[in-house]
């Protein structure tokens, strides 16, 4: 199966490479959002969070925290976004689970989703449906 | 210190609660960017990942992908985004660290943030000071 971010890990493909250990590897998103914006994947080819299991989710967790303190460490910003896009309708683009850490600056423009309000006994629906027991 | 996650955790404040253990709590965001926005919180009050220990992420992430599984099979989305927005420039509205999952549906309108180019060497030079050695 062709997958352009096992072509990374393997060095097939060449990337900025921000952090590596023998679970993961963090390197630069070449198009990004601000400059900085980090991809944190494991090196376990994962479709998404369903498939990925809990110990790899834990290693690569911990490496986006790392990531967060160097940008504001040593870029100076004042924040960042974590964020997976999980599944193509939610602008996954490559198929292997990745964790995108964007660095934020006053006034960079970017806007945050709009948000809605609930009608009436619409939470609680939504609620009886995805309640885990 | 007043913290309204903290409120909401203790009980003082009424939530709709998708899950809860002994180390956290999943609820509805009750403004959602869809029905079913879902926020995962330790129970252990942290601002943000900087001050999170690991053990503590690993629960949460733990649960981040059991909501986004009840709400891949309970409300038939075909996806979600998982987020934080860490500090306020980020758009972090309460100060303990919140993972947003927000199910995805096709056509909901929702735009992802525009990506950049690089310019020469910019790259090389932003790693040079996020490197993690």
């Amino acid at each position: 199966m062709f997958c352009i971010f096992c072509k990374i890990i393997a060095g097939e493909i060449p990337s900025y490479k921000v952090y590596e250990d023998e679970s993961a590897l963090a390197f630069l998103d070449i198009n990004p959002v601000n400059p900085g914006h980090t991809l944190v994947v494991s090196k376990k080819h994962f479709v998404n969070f369903e498939e990925a299991d809990e110990e790899t989710l834990c290693q690569v967790i911990k490496i986006v925290k790392k990531i967060g303190l160097s940008l504001k460490k040593n870029l100076a910003v004042p924040g960042y976004n974590v964020a997976v896009n999980n599944d193509p309708v939610a602008g996954q683009a490559v198929l292997h689970l990745h964790f995108h850490v964007i660095p934020r600056l006053d006034n960079d423009g970017l806007k945050p989703w709009p948000h809605q309000e609930y009608q009436e006994n619409q939470a609680e629906e939504v609620l009886n449906k995805i309640k885990i027991n």
